[in-house]
This record gives structure tokens, sequence and C-alpha cells, in this order.
């Protein structure tokens, strides 16, 4: 635990959340500033800052109860679509620096779109080569 | 394997990709559009159409495997953070109904934004017991 950590000190019920499941390892509850209605995090009880910190069994859960609470949330919402998100490290949006998965419900024309402008990689064999050279 | 899935086609190797990894159950390449060099697709060998479908163990497999190479992703790019996300469905933005993420590095101002508007559930109880209930 992080004592200065927000998600930690809700895990703690220091701090109120509306709980949608736990288990022994996470937690999920519902986003105070939702996408659309039923917007989920779900985290790990046990403090990692981000996924490429956390340990493999505790990924594992994180990523079943993600499933779980998905098929819930597109059943419960008649939702007709379900975004997932992990942002790492602040440079990528994350917030509170204590893992956690956005499960954000989405509906035909409910107006939220992906409009990063991509680019083209004049070298793709070159960057893959940087990469497999780092695995 | 879905005869006419391109994601399938490129697993069977009868359509080209730029590979960074891959294993038994799980292959890693390069999007042809990045947001920013080095953005890459992790996705199961065997055909399912959203995380929704997948089974756990196959699921676990791709969670490892994402890690890995987002953390080999970081570190060739020496990039600032990592975005990984999972569109699922049609009206979630997916473009190809085979399970993919897709690991994006980013980089401090970089200009990308999540910039989707929030609301506010004035029920967040009775949307967290509908989901419950789904669960």
């Amino acid at each position: 635990m992080a004592t200065s950590c927000i998600f930690c000190k809700i895990i703690k019920n220091e701090i109120p959340c509306t709980k949608i499941y736990e288990n022994d390892k996470v937690l999920a509850f519902l986003d105070i500033a939702p996408v659309n209605f039923g917007h989920a995090l779900v985290m790990p009880k046990k403090h990692f800052e981000t996924i490429l910190d956390i340990d493999d069994e505790s990924l594992c859960e994180i990523a079943k109860v993600t499933k779980k609470v998905s098929r819930a949330i597109m059943k419960a919402m008649k939702s007709d679509g379900i975004n997932i998100g992990v942002n790492n490290y602040k440079a990528a949006g994350q917030l509170v620096p204590h893992m956690h998965l956005h499960v954000m419900p989405r509906f035909k024309d409910d107006g939220l779109k992906f409009d990063w402008p991509t680019k083209k990689d004049g070298n793709m064999e070159k960057t893959a080569d940087k990469i497999r050279k780092a695995l």
C-alpha cells in the first residue's frame, strides 16, 4: 500500500466508492466522471504504478475480472460496445499512479471518437528490430 | 480460424506483417498506421471476436505478452508512457473483428489527448446495482 495513494485509500475503505465487484486481489467500482453511465475502473488491490510493474499472477486476475465486468456492463447498460483502456505514466494520461483499467460502455452514435492522427513509418523493419532487441 | 478475417490471414502468413514477437498463442506486429512510431497490435492466434469471447487461458497469455511488449516498446522508442486499448465491437471503434490490443508509445507534448466529455450520473448506486445483478 502506498500511503498517499487515493486508490489505496479506496481499497482500504478509507474513502468511499460505488463498488461493482471485488475479490481478494481486484476491486472494480464506478468512475465518478463517466464518459457514459456504467464506466468503471478495475484495479489490483496491491499497489503497482503501471501495467509494466505488475506481477503476472495479479495481471491475469485483473484481465479475468475485466472480462467479467465488461460482459456485465454490456448487459446491464444494454451497450453496443466496450472500450477498455490502460494509461501508463503521466505522458499517457494516467492521473492516479495506481494501475487501473477503464471499462467504458459505448453506444451507436454516442459521438465519442478516436481521432488521433496516424503517421507513416518509412522504416518499419528498423523500428521492429529495435523493439525485438529490447524484448 | 475465420476464413475471411484479415488478422487470421496474417497469422497464417498469407498476408505479411512486421512482426515484433510471437509464441504458440499470441502474435504482435507493428500497426501500419501508427499514432506514434512503435505502435503495435497484440492478438490471440485463435480467432475470437472480442475480449468478451476469449477463454481465460488465452486472455492471460495475451495480457502477459502485452506487458512484455509494452516494456520493450517503452525502452526501444524511449517513450514517456504507453497507452493500451482494446475496442470491442464496431460501436467502440473496432475495425477488424478479431480481438486485438493496441500498444501505443506516448511522448511528453506529443499532442495526443483524451478529450471525451464526462457526465454526471445522478444515481450511481442504481447503475452499480444493475451491473452487479448482471455479473
